[in-house]
């Protein structure tokens, strides 16, 4: 039988969200990702009333729903109901009674994750059965053809692991100077696409084997517009400016300039192209439906506030810096990024965006 | 469809047991239950041997356990590992190839449980899928007919809730001055009997639907020998000597005597009579085997060491006490409590005990 793998789970273990309830905590900072759901419910809601075969709804009096990288909610709880209720509507639709159909919901994230935070607010009226599942979603998490239908929303970019070349010395991709991949060589770059391409196969060819044939996977996947350089899009333009204030406390002395070396941030954002490559090589998905939201972050005013979109990238990274700089650096650094991201306001809202809303549906075996 | 029970959840959630890796902590203390899990593993092998359905085997390629009340482990991932060895023999033994089988483990406990030093623990080379559900096994739990097999180890004396009239100043069945039922009055003592029959009620009507017709449940409960009065049954009196190091708490005016007065040990003893009369009540069960294990505590050395039951107590209601009394009287009232136990040791060691090891097997609708 399958071994539950858990090594890229050791790897991806260096950076949970951070859990708790303090002020910048995700839970409270996540109505960036909030936004994003609620946008997508109507996604959510077609692509069950469009693409859910009845023979699926049909063949088990359990629904089984895994969102992948929940996370300590409350998003994926919001993302859980909004499921149930399609199914449900879908259900009746056909002239079923909905009161026979039950729901399990498998929370999953890495296991650094906080559970025991996101197990407290499990809305105490939930209409399904909850339970959550510890591990990397680059390995095995669920018994074959388990699962009827997989969530993930933001989680896809974070990678298994910083590519090892990168963090190598005596390798051309050595990313000196630098904690990302977009402002930096040709071969950084590479190597992220090819850990990128790496995890995407295996991320697909565990999902393939652990759904039923026919069964759905909506993704929500922060990407990057085609024609659109890397050091142009959104998200990498705000990770470059923070890694620039930490080479700004490296020159202070208040870093080891060693430590920004050897620490790089594990997220890589896909082009359309990328991903399209990617279920295409795995070959068990076809791609049923597929949405831009092209404006979503151009519209979402933390982008036009340098404090708060500050304190929400310390919520979303503070785990990962916590670990390689220590605690003591923590408020010196978000306190110069919010003064950096202010300087640099216009850069921030000239940078380009995309979140890929797709539908992917297993073939048959 | 089925709406997940929080009520009884909250009640208990007053008292998990202690997380984290000090020296007090559960996973540390644990000895006590990993003994009985030990001695238990040749039942286990034999329950399943003998008594799990080969169609049961057969209906799917995955077999799903649960256990119940799972604490920290690590007693719980020995557990799961015994059944998963004896269900893959006995499938070899059919001339099945095991390879094709997989298992999945749900971990389960009350929702404040210490979940993610349970995930922290889980072994890296475990063959399963192992997911964890919070909340009260006094309620549902899981979806109708999804489990296999359940397995519980002394977690099954843990009522739901303290019985409302022991903490009611108005009621006959208030337990003023002492914080357990065993040497109490016999309005409490009807109280703890009364509460324990509705939890096994909703125990046992709970797992009825979530279990497969056919599937068994493998239980270890910690109960009271026939014929022994509650107040010389072991765990009662290494309770009421615990309860007695409050009083004197109280009247040294360390401890309030009014939270003495409200405070009670959510947990009571069955006799085998009460444990028959439940599952007979419920009707959805047929004992397959029982066996008492009578010398487990006698041979335990743990009771001829105070200070060692002293610490293990403390790791097992640590949550409980600090809930009611702060935490700044538990090294006094521990402390006080080793120096009992020593002075009342031939007290505990005449106490009577018995573990039920019990079979049951759903009967088909």
């Amino acid at each position: 039988m399958a071994r539950a793998e858990e090594t890229s789970d050791q790897l991806c273990a260096a950076y949970p969200v951070r859990g708790g309830d303090g002020p910048s905590s995700y839970a409270v900072n996540s109505v960036y990702q909030r936004g994003a759901v609620a946008a997508a419910k109507e996604f959510i809601s077609k692509a069950i009333e469009e693409k859910l075969d009845m023979e699926i709804l049909l063949s088990s009096k359990t629904f089984h729903i895994a969102d992948l990288g929940c996370a300590v909610g409350p998003n994926s709880f919001f993302s859980a109901e909004n499921i149930i209720e399609a199914v449900e509507l879908k259900y009746k639709s056909q002239g079923l009674n909905s009161q026979t159909l039950e729901f399990q919901v498998f929370f999953n994230d890495i296991t650094a994750n906080d559970f025991n935070k996101l197990f407290r607010s499990l809305p105490s009226n939930r209409q399904y059965y909850a339970a959550g599942v510890p591990g990397s979603f680059y390995g095995r998490l669920f018994p074959n053809a388990s699962i009827d239908l997989f969530h993930s929303a933001f989680a896809i970019p974070w990678m298994s692991q910083v590519p090892k070349a990168v963090m190598d010395r005596n390798s051309p991709a050595w990313n000196k100077g630098r904690i990302f991949y977009s402002d930096a060589s040709d071969e950084v770059v590479s190597a992220y696409e090819a850990q990128n391409a790496e995890d995407m196969e295996r991320f697909l060819h565990a999902r393939a084997q652990e759904i039923v044939s026919g069964g759905l996977m909506v993704f929500f996947i922060p990407g990057r517009p085609d024609g659109t350089p890397h050091s142009h899009t959104l998200p990498n333009v705000i990770y470059q400016i923070l890694g620039s204030c930490l080479m700004d406390l490296a020159r202070k002395g208040v870093v080891d300039e060693e430590k920004v070396d050897s620490f790089n941030i594990p997220n890589y954002l896909m082009s359309s192209k990328e991903l399209e490559n990617a279920v295409e090589r795995n070959g068990c998905f076809s791609i049923e439906r597929r949405e831009n939201l092209d404006h979503f972050f151009a519209h979402d005013t933390v982008y036009k506030s340098p404090q708060l979109l500050a304190s929400q990238i310390r919520a979303s990274l503070e785990g990962l810096f916590k670990q390689q700089f220590g605690d003591e650096i923590l408020d010196e650094l978000f306190e110069l990024y919010g003064k950096k991201l202010e300087e640099q306001q216009s850069m921030v809202e000239s940078g380009k965006a995309v979140v890929f809303l797709v539908v992917l549906r297993r073939t048959a075996n």
